[in-house]
């Protein structure tokens, strides 16, 4: 059971968007602009960031839905199972390695994230801008997480939801439906 | 030195948020609305809890930067500095200590707030709103605590750029100063 009341037919981030309308609004427009908006990473290549972290912080939520939405604009549900178990055995270019390592070290810390780790992503030819990306990405994933969890939401079991929610988020993206939410359970 | 290039002159966070404004500009809103918008936590308290979640993170610049808001916000330069020591000995009120400590527990893992943490919040007097609130604040230094460290940037060793810094997030708020900042040296 959730912290503080929430709506029962909202889980996981979706109860917290619509308990502080105003402190959603900017966080949903940073997601938008970080996941949707112009980058020399592609969509679904950045979902995989979201999903890593998620999976590494154990929020089963954001890591089902990150996945989901991953698996959608990949177009396989192989790649964000491989990167969350093996990042260096995973179907995703040198350049994703090397990013995908430094979200993984900042998931622990910021301090974790090496000169090295970064070399090595610029030696795969990623740039200033896409490193900066990655931890930025992170850091907000970092906020969801914390804020899913810490508010003991609740994550759907079924898979259905998921599926639901990775259209929704690979089709609308992360702003919020005019007029809000449907009040009916999902 | 930072892994991406900044601006020598911008240390810590002001350099990243120079460096992508279409993302700074959500971060800096989300900021304003939580430590500086309408709350039943005063201005001060609010910072307390960006200056602990800051110092377990080891986050040098923004620890502080948001102990020195604290100092001024609430007069003294003694409780910011004792909540970072021992939450249950600061000079604090019992529901702020116990806000505190769910935050503590959040920096940590947002499972690991417990129902017995905000049981003890509430008995003291804590709202929905208020505990919600300091998890959301928690989630979003954690934010910046890995942005600021995970791409390395520097925290000025001189307390005057803090003095300087405090002055400037308790007078104008997190708000981006009309045309930007000025590019020579503080």
């Amino acid at each position: 059971m959730p912290h503080i009341p929430l709506p029962e037919q909202l889980p996981g981030i979706t109860g917290l968007l619509e308990y502080r309308l105003d402190t959603a609004q900017p966080i949903r427009e940073l997601t938008q602009i970080l996941l949707r908006g112009e980058s020399t990473l592609s969509q679904g290549e950045r979902e995989l960031i979201a999903a890593l972290v998620s999976s590494r912080n154990c929020t089963n939520f954001c890591e089902a839905a990150h996945t989901k939405a991953a698996d959608l604009l990949l177009g396989d549900d192989e790649t964000a199972r491989a990167v969350k178990q093996d990042i260096e055995t995973a179907p995703v270019s040198e350049k994703m390695k090397a990013l995908l390592q430094i979200s993984a070290l900042a998931q622990t810390s910021g301090k974790a994230v090496t000169t090295e780790a970064v070399a090595r992503a610029r030696e795969a030819g990623a740039t200033d801008r896409e490193i900066h990306d990655t931890v930025l990405i992170t850091a907000l994933f970092s906020l969801y997480n914390k804020y899913v969890d810490g508010l003991a939401t609740v994550a759907p079991a079924d898979p259905a939801y998921y599926e639901m929610l990775g259209e929704r988020i690979t089709g609308r993206g992360y702003v919020r439906p005019p007029g809000g939410y449907p009040t009916q359970k999902h």
